[in-house]
This record gives C-alpha cells, structure tokens and sequence, in this order.
C-alpha cells in the first residue's frame, strides 16, 4: 500500500477543496472514517466537506461518538456546497461507485477519486485505491495512512475512528480483530477517544418499540433442523408501533442459540415482499442459499428479497437452508 | 503494589504444593485468572491445584476459551487431593473468605493466603493482598504480576488471562477499560491467545429455552417513568422448559432502551421468593434501592430478594424505584 500512500499525499498537496464521501444508508465506520479523516485534514489547514446522502442516522448523532456529525451535508452538489468546486472526491467504506448514491454525479468527474475502503468486493475503482480487505473497518485503515503519513491525531479524529472500529467489529467481537488492532485501539484512546459511549450509544442503545418486536418476533420462535427462525408480518410490527425491522442485533442474537447452526428472520414489507435476514454459526455459510434466491452476502452473514406471500417465503427459504446445511454437514463429515 | 509483588514471590519461592480457588458460582474471569495462574505456575515446575465449589459452568466448558477447564477440582479437601497437603493458598477473584465456599476450610488454616483480586468491596483477607479496584478484572492482576516479575506467557496462559478479562469487561464494553488494558490483551494475543471464540462462546451462546424466555419476558415488558420492567412468573419459565432466569443478559439489553433510565427483572422462584435483578444506565443508580430492599451491588447493577407474592413485590419495587429516580432527576437538575 506504500506506493498508493504516496500518491495519496501527492493528490492532497495539490488541491484545493476536498469533499469525502461515504455509502447510503451509512454506519458507524462509514460516519466514522469520514468524519475522522475530515478532523485530520481539517487540523492541517484543507479545506473538506463530508457529504452523504442520507445523513447521519439517528443513534448515531452525539457528539460523544461522532464530533462534528451535524457537520455531514446531504446534498454536497447543491449550489451553496457545489459554487466552491471540488479538485479531490475521497470515498469511504464504498466498495463501488453507485452505493455512493446522489452525492456522486457527473460534476464530479473531472475531480481525481481516492477509494478508501475495507470490503473485500472493492471493485479500485479510484485513480488512487487505499484498499484493504484485512483491516477491520476502513476508519483502521484511515488510521494506518495517517501514521505512515506521520499526521498528529487529534482528538476528535481519534473519537471518530475508533466509533468506526468499534461499530465494524461490534467492539471487537466480529470481523478481522487483530493484535495489531488492539494497538490501534490502545493509541486512539490515548489521543483522548473514549471507549465506553460508542458501546453504550451506538451497539447497545435502541427504541423500546424495537425492544418489542424482538419479543414478539422471539415469542415466536422456531427449531427446526439447527435452524433457528422467526417470521415477522406486517401485523406483528404494527403492534410495535410500526417499527421498521431493521436491527441486525436480532439476527446475531438468535444465531447465538447452541441448538442452532443458522437463524433465519423473515419480514413482510408493505409493499408485499419479504426480507430475509440469515447468519450462519462458525464453519457454516448462508451466502450460497442468499446467492441462489436472488440475494447476496458474506458466508455468515446473507439475505435476499423474495416477491412471495410470508408463508411461501417461509417454506421455500427454509427448504433451500436445510438442504443446504444438509450438504454442509455431509462435506465436514466427509 | 509493588511490596505486595515481593512478599507474593518470596511465598511462591518457599512454597511445595499449592491450592488455587476462586468463588462459589465461578464465572469467566474466576476461572480464567485462577486457570491463567495456574498454567504460569505448573510451566515454572510449581505442583498446584486449582479449585471451585461450583466446578466450571456449562457454557465455559471449552479449551478453546479455558484450556484446562477439566483440571479444575470441586473437593480439594478429599483424602484424594488434600494427602499431598497445600503450603500456599491463593484466592481469586474474592472479596472475602465465605465467597470461596466449602472450598477453603480450617484445614488450610495453617497455610499463608494470598487475596488476588479486584472487586472495591474487597476485605483484604489475605497475608498477601495483590487487590486493585480499577483493574477492569482479576485475569488483567495477574498479567500483572507475571508481567512485574518477568514470568514468561505461555499460550494456554494467555487464552485463560484473555478470556478473563473479556467476559468481565462485556468485551471491552463495560468496566474499568483504559488503554493499557488493550495493550495487555494485544499482548495475550501475541502470546497465542484468540480473541473471536470468547465471544462467540461466553457472550453470545445461549440455550434456545434461555432465548424463549427472553421472548416471554420482552413480550410482557412495561414502560413506566423511565422505568423499563417486566416479570417472570414460574408458569412462564415452565413454558420454556422450566429455565432458570439467571441470564444478566437479559437486563443489560433492556437498560439499553432509549426511553429507559432503568431496568427492572422480577423472577418468582420456586420456593415463593422474588428475585429482583435492576440495571441503571449511565449517570443513573439503582445500589441505594437494592440496599433499601435488603440488597447490594454496584450504582449500575444491583439487586436483591424480596418474600412477597409477585405481584407485591412488583409494586413495591417499583415504588420504591420511581420515588429514588425522582430524587435523583431533581439532583440533576438542582
């Protein structure tokens, strides 16, 4: 990664107004590792504006976690962004241009791309491409290039980047958590980033109409086979004041049962269709059964959409993972 | 504690056979630093045993987090280990004498106790005591100690330490986390301890009836001034296979509602009692009203028992809860 460092540095000694992007519907490491390199370039006299298209969500916003968070424009090619004109675009946690949404377009192409991202489906497609499917979270990386580039942290940056870390890896539970991360770790909360709030705020905390759902989607609980499920319809969350069923804690959560290799969350949409949610336990993979229903995703960690009543989806999931887990466990066996 | 480190050593020096014991309903860091102490001590040729009344709960019972596990002994007094007689007595993870249980007796009056731990209520019972309150667990002292004293870190060592010091930090969520914690855990890491299977196995495993009264009990949760509560009655427990409730995960997730200062858990146990388990979110305490209610703890989890029918208890708890969290409301604000 030295020679891309390089021209990292290269492109930022030429330019003038430096706008970073990250991903719709952004999560802690997107927010994180944008707002943290702005703190950085910021401290050293750039000028940057973060822009993403959605905002920053909601349990996100606090100052203990995200300094600088209402500093996150929506709308960077708008007039009273746009007139200043951008000569550098930095994409954070971005494996490809379009999950840029509307804040990237056509008055951006002149402008040289930088692709800071930590996915292993990164397409590089930067002029520059700080990528690396190793790292934790793409707020580490940030970090890397800011120390091999011998830049002070600030402690603001440093708040930033470890909400990304900590968010990424569910405070180190999941994902690539090395030795060497744990240093990363230990210096930015010597920079003066605390640990505790980003757990409490950004992990732990959520509405009490979400904490209904996940009793009554739990209420309702199944076994079969090693694969733990529940179904959500439309009804069931009405009775949760129509709280969106949005929060991957529940699927984590119920692939923690010893009985179960797999969990499995279905949830009937208003407009008909069906999410489903799977994760796998170590040594078993729902990216194959997500792949052939149309959907995509990490080995442990997959869904799809299905244009399917609730009960048919349900059947026809189902009946793809047992056959699948059913091979799984014939090749651990074999 | 430098002192103590010195009077530590010389006793280990002079020492032929000795008993390690942690206290009674052992947890991770219980079984980690005495299991961690015990693979630093055998590698430098000490004859030890370790001990625990309660033996090692279910969930722990792996090598992959506590390798060992099956070497710790639940009668150390028997013929069969006592014959070879104990010189040296170490308690971890005990703040006094009566926590270790039937394990430490007038048969080992004879020999000197050594007190490692790091509770604030600690009564310093020991000849030696290596106790520090902002430790974040007893597994990180005694890195410590080996640390002072240049002991070298074997990988089973350091796997015992490691799960010690994330089962009682939540992973790095919660407790006494300073930066030089997670230079010791980067440490242990290096040293051949894994990080990921603690979580998977200590955190985040639960039975599927364990997750069925999760189910029940979200399902019948209340919100009343910023108090989130709910109740188990026995029938409840009954429905999902007679489980116990002794699951603190359960009210760690409920503080975390949003709308909530406090959670409250009330168990009916078989013998008619009702246990009242209550967590407070940050700049909140629920210590006065377990103490009040006959209780203990710490400002953030206490709890106690109360001899009422459910109902009663329910309200009386509540009462009690709503009239303290006034007073504390009206101290901010003051």
């Amino acid at each position: 990664m030295k020679a891309e460092i390089a021209a990292f540095h290269a492109l930022l000694a030429a330019s003038r107004r430096i706008l970073l992007l990250s991903h719709v519907s952004p999560d802690g490491d997107a927010i994180g590792s944008q707002l943290g390199l702005r703190w950085l370039l910021q401290a050293m006299g750039h000028d940057v504006v973060a822009a993403n298209q959605d905002g920053v969500p909601q349990l996100l916003r606090s100052d203990q976690i995200l300094p600088g968070w209402q500093q996150v424009v929506q709308a960077p090619l708008s007039a009273k962004h746009a007139a200043g004109g951008y000569d550098l675009v930095i994409a954070l946690d971005c494996s490809d241009l379009p999950r840029l949404g509307k804040v990237y377009g056509p008055a951006l192409a002149h402008a040289p791309l930088v692709n800071i991202d930590h996915h292993i489906t990164n397409l590089h497609f930067g002029a520059v491409n700080l990528v690396d499917p190793a790292a934790s979270s793409t707020a580490e990386i940030v970090w890397r290039v800011a120390d091999a580039l011998g830049w002070p942290i600030n402690p603001q940056a440093a708040q930033c980047l470890l909400t990304g870390i900590v968010t990424d890896t569910r405070s180190f539970r999941v994902g690539h958590v090395t030795p060497a991360l744990l240093g990363v770790a230990q210096q930015l909360m010597e920079a003066g980033a605390a640990l505790a709030p980003i757990s409490e705020l950004a992990l732990e905390r959520r509405n009490v109409d979400t904490i209904c759902l996940w009793g009554q989607a739990l209420a309702a609980l199944r076994l079969e086979e090693r694969i733990i499920w529940t179904a959500i319809p439309q009804a069931m969350r009405r009775g949760c004041n129509g709280v969106e069923q949005s929060d991957s804690g529940l699927a984590n959560f119920m692939v923690g049962a010893e009985e179960a290799d797999v969990a499995l969350i279905l949830t009937e949409r208003e407009d008909g269709q069906v999410d489903v949610g799977m994760r796998a336990a170590p040594g078993f993979d729902v990216a194959q059964v997500a792949l052939a229903l149309g959907g995509g995703g990490h080995p442990r960690a997959a869904g799809c959409s299905l244009t399917l009543p609730l009960e048919q989806a349900t059947a026809q999931v189902l009946d793809a993972l047992k056959h699948s887990l059913a091979q799984q466990r014939g090749a651990l066996a074999g």
